[in-house]
């Protein structure tokens, strides 16, 4: 076999890098391919903190698989082909490493799938590499330490699996490092909103989602401070309104979320604010309202608001 | 969790029927789930064969999950929704053990998904066991031999895993069985086609496949002599446009395959033998042409239709 890439999704995270660069390295050390983790957009400031401490360069960027002489790939992170790499459909999807739904997924032949409803794609890279017996180098485990903690938010989300907990832990003692403090440092590096114009920010980590025939945008960002964001309320809204305007958004949901206390200020403007009230059973007030405990878009906003459009 | 259904895919054959049963009875030791083992179709006369040698009772049938009071299910050797049980929309797919593409398969959550291309999903299943340090009894060992034997056509099928001949060679001796001897004996009970009448004869082993929207239907028989099934050409073709008209099947490919010598008489009735005929670079002659070496539908013809149907 020639040369296989291994990615995570569009617009990448954490999770995706460091499970994709994992994963290439388990398949070269233990299944002896030639693959390389390559990725499919730039690391964010989270991600950047994360290679930066354990000494990683970056996986080096593609658009097309084809384009550099490769016809198989192996997915991490995602199996959707609108959030894959552009040659998607083009090339020979030899394995999955995954922890979300399954959807617009397909394969002409057999293929290796490893999906577990677990808190992180990094997870479930880390229990491959029990399974092979392969030991996990120091800064392989700082990455999927770092994968685990960016999609739970440090074991808080409800994504969070019982088991991630003792993955957590074993991680942060190859890696050296102590969870709690490393963890709140990390995401603290991915809460640097003042950098970025209203524009960026609400499209830092924004998916949209067709709920009852209305294209609804559920953006979120992380904060440690919610006030802050709050200042920048008019700015905001008038980027929103933009991107409404632009992209037909009947509806435009931001999640502004404490990653200290683990609640989540919604700040919500389109045609069904009465949906979006009566989906969390809150009352806008100068169109945001506070939502104690909720920091996961996946299992806390969605699927309450697919219920409250569908009503 | 209330009970979850465990079953293989519709007219099951006996890696459907042995994987599932398997992994049931694996769901409820290591998992402890409330797990049983179900079947969507009657055992067909070489399962028939394998049940009754190690003494195990065939798995009750089923028509739909909801009826019985059951909303989540364990898929085993399919992942294709229109092989999969009536309601397969309406139910929550908790995991799958599958050894095929994937195809027309979606779900709204995240959930377990153990995908290996090998010979069969019992080598799966076995596998499962050995990871959970679970000890296999005798007679789930008889059984996921015969699902491997079944689906390799004793290990000759080019869809024959590498680890497979370790992994048969480890189930006949858990089994107690001499895995030529009983493996012949096995096929062998399969090929009695005699008996059947055409209708029978050609829903033994067929699946439906949606090739670039054309609703193909592929079913292969094993026989230790082509000639006897071609002897009945006229009346198996005169099922075969029965089920077409019928069913709506644009085509209908039914594979005999000589499981001695392993290759395949192919029979192709429909809309579009010019891609039939063109997937495997043939000339039909009065409806059939010969395949040399090809046994397995999923390497051997699926793969081939697939690309011509899109081309």
């Amino acid at each position: 076999m020639s040369k296989v890439f291994v990615f995570g999704h569009q617009n990448p995270d954490t999770d995706a890098i460091a499970s994709s660069y994992a994963f290439a390295h388990l398949a070269r050390e233990a299944y002896h391919m030639e693959a390389e983790a390559v990725a499919l957009g730039e690391p964010n400031e989270e991600t950047a903190f994360v290679l930066d401490y354990f000494g990683v360069t970056a996986p080096r960027l593609v658009a097309s698989a084809k384009a550099e002489g490769v016809d198989t790939v192996i997915l991490t992170d995602h199996n959707e082909f609108q959030q894959s790499i552009a040659d998607i459909a083009d090339v020979t999807v030899f394995g999955v490493v995954d922890h979300h739904r399954v959807a617009n997924f397909e394969t002409a032949n057999p293929l290796f799938m490893r999906l577990e409803p677990v808190g992180s794609a990094s997870s479930i890279v880390y229990r491959l590499y029990k399974e092979n017996q392969l030991d996990v180098p120091k800064e392989i485990a700082g990455l999927l330490l770092s994968g685990l903690i960016s999609d739970t938010l440090l074991l808080k989300s409800p994504t969070t699996h019982a088991t991630d907990h003792q993955v957590a832990q074993e991680l942060a003692e190859l890696a050296g490092v102590n969870l709690e403090e490393y963890g709140l440092a990390m995401l603290k590096a991915g809460t640097n909103l003042a950098s970025k114009t209203a524009e960026e920010l609400i499209d830092i980590d924004a998916k949209t989602f067709e709920l009852n025939g209305n294209n609804v945008r559920v953006a979120q960002v992380n904060t440690v401070d919610i006030a802050e964001v709050l200042d920048r309320q008019a700015e905001i809204e008038a980027a929103i309104e933009a991107s409404r305007a632009a992209n037909a958004y009947s509806d435009f949901v931001l999640m502004i979320t404490d990653i200290v206390n683990s609640n989540s200020e919604i700040l919500a403007l389109g045609s069904n604010t009465d949906k979006i009230e009566a989906a969390f059973n809150f009352t806008l007030e100068n169109n945001h309202a506070f939502l104690a405990g909720a920091v996961s878009r996946k299992k806390q906003v969605v699927p309450q608001l697919t219920e409250s459009f569908n009503a």
